[in-house]
């Protein structure tokens, strides 16, 4: 039994893997990691395989990172922990102040998991309001297949019905408002004018039900989990307006879509100005310690953080983690936004995803909805074989290639450190791979 | 302005600090931590604080502790991190062997934040009613003073007012049975007795509710948040008696009481035999990386595993998070279990909790419900002052010791590597604290 084998029965035997029906390992390889270098993660047997995914979005500037594993070093040599409540730290401080100055939003709260930021987010809206006497400000709006994580308040104003719906009598339902995936145009209608038309029906619902919505929880820019749906900025512009007239949050997830993984340091700066202009919460995580260590942060307006500042208790937000404010997962963040500001990687980040559009639009394959929207790029392809993702996804680790396709959507949603020979090992197996699967099926 | 006084300055412009009531800090101080040792906290200024509540129970044995701290750097030479959703690595598998060779369950989902645990787990057994044809098994009971997190649906199962209330609009209810808390029993009645009397109540209300019951979950043996409530070891097997007899789960939350805090490795074992002989379900998070890094786990039985194991994706569970399985984490808590093999440190932990056992029996204080269990030891002290908490917190900071009171309950969960000279230290800084406390009130 080679070392992948071993491995890989101990886990089917002990691990329960995440978003996973375990029985479908019985045909579908699951993959033991060695090692990572760059973009590339090695199985036990030192087949490498391109990381085109960033291991579930997380990752930015590739696997053993020198300056973010250096930065854990020297935290690990200082201070690994101490609770934050009563006490603080260097590293959190210095994080929360950098994240206040790229958003213009302050006073950060931290949690580990992404769904907790959005826990975080959903309490202290419906709290603000309470604090601010409006009570009856209880519910929570989303988009239609929006995904903000899988916490039973989280399902709440998560849209995939495969993770939704078994839960039902668990969760406080939300009302969903109409997407503005551009896919969802109709024939002839460009993607701003279906944005615009979605926004007209947000506001028709936010006007009729405002006096008990707290809040528009929203994926800027692009819903990951619905398959990379991309609409126009426009929608998020609307969206504000709207939530101001109505006296609404705005709670953007930017879980994975921040830290420049749209073509901007986060989403929202497309629709003009800072966070602060769009949302008055956002919620980060996945990227923000460049896929290292599970960290989550929410930000917000001085304005919400007052109203909880009072002599009474109860009006504080008490929440907590254990391990809210981790020095190491801190110092990991510090290393990664560092990165950012030693060279220009938004703008190397522009040149990879042209190269990729370029040769995306050349394929000669049967792909509908070309789309991109900085360092994520996805396309449909027109096949009607059932098992597309799972078949795709098995011909991709065939060929050293990390694809997790979402039904027929295939993307790329590499680490930022691309380089010339790698990026054409991306469009070199994503297109045998896609021919295979598509012979096969 | 010293270190210690900028920091603190920043830290209350940009963080916001979890489970505190940020105006407090006006006159209660913020304290920054530059660097721990063992078991002490010093600020920039190097004054030292023993670190007397393991930095909300997560530490076990010291800060910079150097396998820990090896062991996770080795690991960053190796993997830091890749998505566990079709791939697998070394330090997630031994981790979920070894867990699942202490505890007798089996196949560990992970999450980060403890209370992403309570999550799942809940989850977990509403789901596995549904794959079992049982749809109606839908709520959840809980103990009075319950504490398991503050997600939504972990505060739907927590019972601290001050944490819950607020957000009652958002919340499914679960049902409250009475607290075992030895501190409620009536004038003569044991501990003992008045364990069963709650293990009958309980009883009353799954015999009459367990149609419509998914699970109970419980903290085993020490609710932490209630003040650090201690209840009989017999609870737990009645309640394991109750829950088979009525087919309803019992899910035991050792967050905060598992890896030796209760004098065994998990406090259910004080109720005889394994884990797996009290609970359906095991809930990990705190001390499980020594108080490193962000990390829960839950278990489970063979049983409820297999009920999810179909060819329909729906009845597998789909739940996860971006660092589920984090390698860093894992290796963190290999490393913290290889302590526990290494040396007899439950035997290490039985002396020093006998010494504090006696010493806090010949204090000459005011002290109520004197009570232990294994490196837990509590105390309510006889003050009419409504902010005893508050100030005595303070007071400790002043004598170099980190006491963090619930109410009028002081209490003390050390890491495990005290040494005499700070046991003394502890003794005396607490009674000191306490003294003056009293004076000043």
């Amino acid at each position: 039994m080679n070392g992948n084998q071993d491995l890989l029965q101990r886990s089917l035997q002990a691990v329960w893997h995440p978003c996973t029906q375990m029985k479908h390992h019985e045909r579908t390889p699951l993959l033991p990691i060695a090692r990572g270098e760059g973009a590339w993660l090695f199985d036990s047997d030192g087949k490498g395989y391109l990381d085109a995914v960033s291991s579930w979005w997380v990752n930015l500037f590739g696997h053993n990172q020198p300056a973010i594993k250096d930065a854990i070093k020297a935290q690990l040599d200082q201070l690994e922990h101490v609770m934050l409540a009563g006490f603080t730290h260097a590293p959190v401080v210095e994080l929360s102040e950098k994240l206040s100055a790229l958003t213009d939003l302050g006073h950060a709260f931290y949690g580990s998991d992404g769904a907790s930021a959005t826990e975080i987010a959903l309490k202290m809206s419906f709290h603000y309001w309470r604090n601010h006497g409006q009570p009856h400000k209880t519910r929570f709006i989303s988009l239609q297949n929006s995904y903000h994580g899988e916490t039973l308040g989280a399902l709440g104003v998560t849209d995939v019905a495969i993770f939704k719906d078994t839960y039902a009598p668990l969760i406080c339902q939300s009302a969903q408002m109409p997407s503005p995936d551009s896919r969802l145009a109709e024939a002839g209608e460009s993607a701003e004018a279906y944005a615009l038309r979605c926004a007209e029906a947000l506001e028709a619902y936010v006007a009729e039900h405002h006096a008990e919505l707290a809040a528009f929880i929203i994926e800027p820019l692009v819903q990951g989990a619905a398959g990379m749906a991309m609409y126009h900025p426009l929608y998020l512009r609307r969206a504000r307006e709207v939530c101001s007239r109505y006296a609404v949050h705005l709670i953007a997830d930017e879980i994975a879509v921040g830290f420049g993984r749209t073509g901007t340091l986060f989403a929202c700066e497309q629709a003009g100005g800072k966070v602060s202009d769009i949302a008055d919460f956002i919620c980060l995580s996945k990227g923000i310690t460049g896929g290292y260590l599970p960290l989550s942060a929410v930000l917000t307006s001085d304005q919400v953080y007052q109203a909880f500042y009072h002599e009474q208790t109860g009006k504080g937000f008490l929440h907590s983690h254990s391990y809210t404010g981790n020095p190491l997962a801190c110092s990991a963040a510090l290393a990664t936004l560092a990165l950012f500001e030693s060279s220009d990687v938004l703008g190397r980040n522009q040149q990879t995803a042209q190269q990729l559009w370029a040769a995306v639009q050349a394929y000669d394959l049967p792909l509908q909805h070309i789309r991109q929207r900085g360092m994520i790029t996805a396309f449909e392809v027109d096949s009607g074989n059932p098992h597309f993702a799972r078949d795709c996804y098995a011909a991709a680790l065939r060929h050293g290639l990390l694809l997790r396709p979402i039904g027929n959507t295939v993307y790329w949603m590499p680490p930022y450190c691309l380089e010339a020979a790698e990026i054409d090992h991306l469009l070199q197996a994503t297109k045998t791979t896609i021919l295979e699967t598509l012979a096969c099926s």
